[in-house]
């Protein structure tokens, strides 16, 4: 029976090897504008000891995968990450632990795409933005990484601004010229958002506009899904299944929403949700690396310590993902065939009400990582010792 | 320039041929529902006069059309529309200047569909649920309909009451059984909806899955956009160019919401919505009967007048058609082209600002409709005479 | 340290007396109509053995308390539970060892109330709904129970349907003429809700609304929050806060929403927010009875076990309240004064990620209730014998 | 009848002599920062001629006026509008016609606001957000403005971050202590907003916190409605009469908003809202300035000419005012009292349809403003002087 007073299914000494194994394989991957200062149009704080190029941001990644030990590459975004030397930087990762992962375009942040990017009725900006696109192909080979992801804040804010169906043929001829530069290994991963940074009408503004791109693409284009980028009350999961019954689900942006993109810790505002999603990634066998999602953070830390928010999100996915492996997936499937309603509900529930801290924990010390991360970084002095070496320069933030 | 303070643009005088033309060509269905009592779960308020039969509704909106002109044509839904002789009911539309149109499903009041309809685990309602939807291609053929409507009310109340992706699977197939029984010339429209019946998940939620089914299904499957059946915050006209550019835009169910899925009288909650909707089927060419976009209102009138609530819906879509019509798209491209954001907005509104009240009653008019249906409707003693004559019997409902 | 590998501060061993004496001592209120059919506009389905009348729902409720330890009390609505002698009514609940707690009126199911009901432009609607909540009163003396509890459905459906600020007026001057029937220990509650069964404008759709009117009326008249009467997004537990501060939170109605007001079991759409609820609660020392809190379920069970859904719902609410017992206050506001925002998030969330259904089981069994009160329900046998005894007559649902 | 053809109430000539009064007399404040560069936390775009300081700002603002006839002051932010003399500021507006309006204060750009202001469990950090209120008294007595407006940024990220009740305590105090250095003669404004920058918990989300603040501080505190600051489906038109009927409106921030606090011109995303706030306003007849209610503009214009967008805002506030204006009340009430649902409804809408851009026109021209502000700002060549004059220093924007 499901809710029994026993301590449950999460005990570590009952928990199959197999669930084991798949938490201990798993891999989270950490932006690196997740370590640099962030914050909303009133205001961004700054910090002591933040980064103030790319390889102090791989710095601050690689501790988080040393602490979690899930944690194992890290996202650049173009052109916040730009060095001269893209193979220095991955050399550099590597000798600290990690690798270099995605590469993020941006097409938001000059003059130029006032009216948009890909779909801007100006020639010019659709040809920069094309061009910035294939420049981030060579940062890929550069740095070996083996996707570009492409997020267009391309929208309009007031109704009749710009033609809704010219824009998306413009987005369509861009993607597909991008989508040519390809090599057959890599991949293009295209990201959907409801609002912000345009308000009346984004121009790919869910899950079915993008997938419609992708479609049309082929086979290496794929859909991204930010957790923070649906209408409110959307069913995420739903869209999670949906873009793996579809095949394209290619990458997660994990963070949490109260009311918009607000980008807060994975987890934080909704943990059941979170384990909504991680169960539809496992009961669809989606979880290991090998079936092609990548489960990839993006989030702002505008307040708070922004490794240790960085570690507790990487722990908070992994609360999701034991939890959903918890599930009893025969008697759940049972209670569902038979209209159960409150049985296959109960079952469920008893995954996510069971405590996994305890198995995380150990899984993580025998993976040679620390049993209590957060506790592990706030004794290991790391943030008071950047915060006294990392003085004068500027520190890494959206604009640089 | 775009703001004088002219009567401007709508002058009936001022007023191309071709605007004239197009809105006297227009043709907006009638649901026989509508004419019916409906309410909410707190309660359903009846009315005098109010049909107790399908003979009734398909007279009520013949009269809608006589009023106004451009409704000639009712919507029937199975079993609520069930007769004996759907020939007979033909002809009794035909008799009253009218013809009967989409026919509608429904598979959400049999105790059997407790788990849904074609996404249910018990495959006796699934069977049960292709036979009803085999029966209304029947019905299609003996009223002389072209296409079945279809809306699933499937979905879930609760996280795991049933596994997601199989109820896709069990739709994919019951859909593909009614379709291979479609003729050459026949259409299956399929709607999809936020929320409600269902609480934590409806199987066909959004416009990406209806249209992914379509999709699979063939040509002859287009997609059913209901204003009232979306997220807070959607922007619907969006999805208008989306379907349009996709080739899958069937039909609309016109209706308005605040809140939910409100079914309020088309036009009543945002007119400006509206004429942004209207103003993507203008952009489009899809207005014309011959674009096979078929404009339709699905609306519940719960405490108001429901014949004059059909016919102030009529008029609120073509007052939107009219201002989107009176558009200077010549002068709107241009303006977007060269990014003039406020200009080319400007342009926008200066056609919405307009009032068209004077152009659509002299259209009327010319066609031998009423240049004020609402006042010939309230002169008419229509109602006062449906209410001594139709006692007795039951009023028509959605149990009816 | 707040996320040690240990099993942590849920441990029935671990938790100290205070917490225990706490959760025994918490009382959940049942609605008497959560055991009746009820569904949405589409469909109510009915189940084998729901009751047929009030004391057979008392009887059901009165399992629920027996099962759980918690539930001592069942709140009746009228005309819902009209009986012909409401201290023969009283006797039998007593009987099976519960109480009549608090009286719901109901104003929105006559034909009468069609333009609403205190707010009614119609002087008779509104002395018929004044007369109504004073028979309503004298149900509360038959019954021993000390509060009315009046949710007003009143509303509008259109813009300038009706004066929205001269039915502020006449809801005012209703509300007076029944708040001067109160005896000195008697209370009026004044629920609100954002939207439906009106779309436009609900007449009472905020808690600022209804304070307002409570604060007019006097020290009696008091605040109900329903958890599902917000617009999306809104921070309930804020409210809960304002509404203590300003020392008028009379109730809450427990039910979960994902969308509008779903009426869900309580803690199934969100358990995390029912949490941070209760944390409100139980940091502002309103959880045992004597601090004046009425902690009343309000859902429908549209498709899952009535019985089942009222005892996972007690349940749901017990587990919610216990972690908020076991939040380490002393350690959460250091964190709080001293700026540690994880640190003060990572307190909170080690309360909430903590299993207390062994606790439970304990402190449930002590009572002499059940350890898996789920469990025992189903082996009890008591559905299987309702449906076989209850036969013929008509099952209760709102409109009986 | 109310759908007559003719082109109905909205003629000039037809127009009754108290409607052109009324909106000859109409008042709009304009934002000092609506002339500055704006954006989001992706991108502040800039554009040639934007003002430099304070002096710029408000010469181009009393060119709105000067152009619309209907604006004649300027709100002041601090510090983003400090100047070392004040009083040569406000002579400077008086040269141009204007005059100086509210003072806003700004606690949110310090990183000592890194908690709150007000509400910071930070003494110092309270303290200075005390003071620096009070300075802005200052500012209100060297400049002449009347009134002192008050939005906290302050609230939570992270559930457990802060103690809700504990900050509405340091609020209260914090907000007594500024309420008793005001003169008689002085209005402290205090504004609500339902999310960002803070993305779980504001503390000032809703108008009934704001009222209940208010209230306790005394009768020279009021409401500030930013119609922007809402949950998604709020009505706002409902919270402008509760306010009215309080006595606690005391400003609007005009503009709109499609999904959150998008900033847009007022009247661009609901013209049908903006023409039901102004019903509001009028049914009250709280319109003419000596009523107290102050008509504020706050908008963010981050792609659209500033000066531009800022006409167009003025210019819908005016159209939804004489729309307003030409409801016939007297057919209203009947209606209403009568339960003529669609009647009355459509009384309000015949207002709404109606083409009140010649009255106005020809109301600006009585003034000595323009008939056409936009085409004539268009053509005064302001926008090509300032891009040329304009050169050099930086560009006045959020952050100086």
């Amino acid at each position: 029976m499901t809710n029994m007073p026993s301590a449950g299914r999460g005990d570590p000494q009952d928990v199959p090897e197999s669930v084991r194994a798949a938490l201990a394989a798993q891999e989270i991957e950490l932006p690196s504008w997740g370590f640099g200062n962030a914050g909303t149009r009133f205001k961004v704080f700054a910090t002591p000891g933040t980064p103030r190029d790319p390889f102090e941001k791989v710095a601050d990644a690689a501790l988080v995968h040393q602490l979690t030990g899930s944690a194992p590459r890290v996202s650049l975004h173009i052109p916040w990450d730009q060095v001269p030397d893209f193979e220095e930087l991955a050399a550099h990762a590597t000798d600290h632990g990690v690798t270099l992962g995605v590469i993020n375009s941006n097409v938001f942040q000059d003059d130029d795409y006032r009216l948009g990017s890909l779909a801007s009725p100006d020639a010019a900006a659709r040809a920069k933005a094309v061009q910035h696109h294939l420049d981030c192909l060579q940062v890929c080979r550069a740095t070996g990484s083996k996707a570009l992801k492409i997020w267009l804040s391309d929208g309009l804010n007031y109704p009749g601004q710009d033609n809704l169906w010219a824009r998306q043929e413009r987005i369509a001829d861009g993607l597909a010229e991008i989508y040519a530069a390809l090599k057959p290994d890599e991949q293009l991963l295209l990201e959907y958002k409801f609002f912000e940074p345009a308000f009346y009408a984004m121009d790919i503004p869910d899950w079915g506009t993008s997938l419609l791109h992708c479609l049309a693409l082929g086979e290496q284009a794929k859909v991204v899904l930010d957790t923070g980028h649906h209408a409110p009350g959307t069913n995420v999961e739903f869209i999670v299944m949906q873009l793996l019954r579809a095949g394209r689900l290619g990458a997660f942006d994990f963070n949490s929403r109260f009311y918009a993109d607000d980008d807060l810790m994975a987890g934080a505002a909704d943990p059941f949700q979170l384990f909504r999603i991680m169960d539809q990634i496992v009961a669809a066998n989606a979880l290991a690396p090998e079936a092609g999602v990548n489960f990839m953070l993006d989030e702002c830390h505008n307040i708070e310590s922004k490794i240790e928010g960085q570690i507790r999100s990487v722990m908070n996915v992994q609360e999701a993902t034991a939890k959903a492996l918890l599930v009893d997936r025969a008697a759940l499937a049972e209670a569902q065939l038979t209209g159960d309603v409150l049985g296959a509900n109960g079952i469920l529930m008893d995954a996510f009400n069971t405590d996994v801290r305890p198995l995380l924990a150990e899984i993580r010390a025998a993976k040679g990582a620390c049993a209590d991360p957060v506790e592990a970084f706030r004794q290991s002095g790391y943030a008071e010792r950047m915060a006294s070496e990392r003085i004068g320069g500027v520190q890494a933030s959206w604009g640089a």
